[in-house]
């Protein structure tokens, strides 16, 4: 199936995530050696500052395609591919695609919100644009009888890929699943099919997956599910699951795992996100532990609460010493630093660093191993 | 169905995370009053704060039921039940759940692991305690052989609930649905069965909900997810998805949406967690918007991309400024503020706060309309 990134359009959009074009062409050039099948750029009509990264990061990108959005009017469309250019460019027109939006965003009718996407689509193809894709907005709210109109109308045009955005993140797996089926059966291949699912209730991947197994060909996600409100499908989770459980979902990706660690610190230091304490792949803790018996398991073998490996996303395995921890971690530094067990050295250890410990906070390895030479050469000195 | 919080357990040790006994009776209260059905204490043989801990909440506790871990010796389920009594006290008995634990963590084969936990649930019984449950760590990869023998024999030694764990969160939520399945099938009720689901895969939500959809009874879950490595389902994620689809899952909820956002803020002052910036419910911007193609949308009607309800969750919406905003904001709050509508005042703005904005930060409302009255006066001192 094909990655479609979406951290510079719909990631960037959210408060707080705007970045310079050299910023954005640095994250694009960052995705594309990941293995991303398509970038979106942005939207070039919304600022000069979107126009400018769109063209920069199409005139460098090499195997990745690029993407942008356009409304559905001719002169935004126009925009994109003065950005973008027409060939490997995947020009995007948000359709609406729902009669809450046909009514309280738009105030226009039906057969207004088809014609102006058969037009804007007509536009693109005068313009030599390679690929036409629609992005039906809130589609998930939308009717099936607006939905195959737009579908219907718009293959007839020329489109050749479709989006199919859970604007608000309102569906559950099984209903979006099902309304992909739908438009599927509408939109046979070679047309592709897009997911955009967000995250409001926690579901945008679990969502993303089950389009696929209804017969989706992309997903759209973003680095560290960056994007509107609670945000996208986050592209870390997505390969995670591609690369370990492909096989259950039915899907593969050619997106490697191994360099998402150096793109998430270059969105970082672009926009100050923070990596959040417990999140999958990108969080402080992911693949860090303190709890002893955790710990007694880890120490023997890390098969044991370790499925997803750090090394493969470029982190760390992390053992720390907290209030939680046991015995075992405090034997196996002793054992490691090739000095004695002794039953009582250790219960101190454990009573003044483990137990009476007060606050949250943890010792990694280096500083216990610190600790425990400080400790017996004191022991060592005091015999002597 | 039954919600069962373990901030206090899972959450607490992971690393970070720890609380004082105080802390813990405090959010314990906190989420009793949310409608919680059971609270997860902590693990009261692991240490004095955690024994502490869990009688101070089993005293206080009217409405809940306190739950504790155990490892499956007697010596651990002797200080649960000193530390939180034997009637309205749902013990967890730890269960090795996988040949993977059994041979690198343990060290031990199936009828010793099965034999222990039908001790310690004889030893808990003898006890008087009136909730014995069976948590089974790393069923999801463990052989049917495994599971089945000990849920069969616990069940004969007087278990009345198991929690069915994703201890590493490897599993779809397909293959999740049909584990919690066929062990529906070998407990039927009135047994209890909960799910306890683990983030490393982004999927520890779907999976509860479809262990749901197959028959388990009961959903583990920890505020904003905290846990070990990237955490557990989330609870403030179940209580929205069951608040808002809960006719999509079949299921309902007592647990009230509005002091989720309380009880978040306590655990953040304990811990000092950060909310992230996107995350669905606590998320900085879970219900922020700054595109200009938004924000339009949001200034009709906020029903066009706002599913979920701030006020439900103790949240505000927030409408921003900034880089990706367009004009219909300003106009809005020049009409607000009985202004002219002006169209080179509107595009001086737009060009000065908008088009030209720098950085990534943004302009709220309040600074808006400052900005404005002051451009506004500035105007009409010049014209005067």
């Amino acid at each position: 199936m094909s990655v479609f990134d979406t951290t510079l359009r719909d990631g960037e959009q959210a408060p707080g995530n705007a970045m310079r074009p050299e910023q954005k062409l640095e994250l694009a050039l960052a995705l594309e050696a990941l293995g991303v099948d398509v970038i979106e750029a942005g939207l070039p009509s919304s600022s000069p500052a979107d126009f400018r990264a769109t063209r920069m990061i199409a005139e460098r990108l090499t195997t990745a395609r690029v993407a942008t959005l356009s409304r559905a009017v001719p002169e935004d469309v126009r925009l994109a591919v003065d950005a973008g250019g027409a060939r490997r460019h995947q020009l995007q027109i948000l359709a609406t695609g729902s009669e809450t939006h046909l009514r309280w965003k738009r105030g226009i009718d039906q057969a207004t919100a088809v014609r102006e996407v058969v037009d804007a689509i007509d536009c693109a193809k005068r313009l030599g644009v390679e690929h036409v894709s629609v992005g039906i907005e809130d589609a998930t709210r939308g009717s099936d009888r607006l939905l195959h109109e737009l579908v219907r109308e718009s293959v007839a045009a020329g489109a050749s890929s479709f989006a199919v955005a859970d604007t608000t993140g309102c569906l559950t797996p099984a209903e979006f699943g099902a309304l992909i089926g739908r438009i599927r059966a509408w939109a046979p291949p070679p047309v592709v099919i897009s997911t955009h699912c967000h995250e409001d209730l926690g579901l945008s991947l679990a969502n993303a997956l089950a389009g696929v197994q209804a017969g989706a060909d992309e997903v759209q996600a973003s680095l560290a599910g960056i994007g509107e409100r609670a945000g996208n499908t986050p592209l870390e989770e997505l390969v995670a699951v591609l690369a370990y459980r492909g096989d259950a979902i039915g899907a593969t990706t050619g997106v490697r795992t191994e360099g998402l660690q150096h793109a998430f610190e270059l969105l970082s230091a672009a926009i100050g996100l923070e990596a959040p304490r417990n999140k999958a792949i990108f969080g402080v803790n992911a693949f860090a532990t303190q709890a002893g018996i955790h710990q007694a398991g880890m120490l023997r073998s890390p098969i044991t609460y370790e499925y997803i490996e750090p090394f493969r996303f470029g982190r760390e395995r992390k053992i720390l010493v907290g209030r939680h921890s046991g015995r075992a971690v405090l034997r196996h530094v002793l054992t490691e630093l090739g000095l004695p067990v002794d039953g009582s050295f250790v219960d101190s250890l454990y009573e003044e660093h483990v137990a009476n410990r007060t606050n949250g906070d943890c010792l990694d390895m280096a500083g216990l191993r610190e600790i425990i030479l400080d400790r017996h050469a004191a022991l060592a000195g005091a015999d002597a």
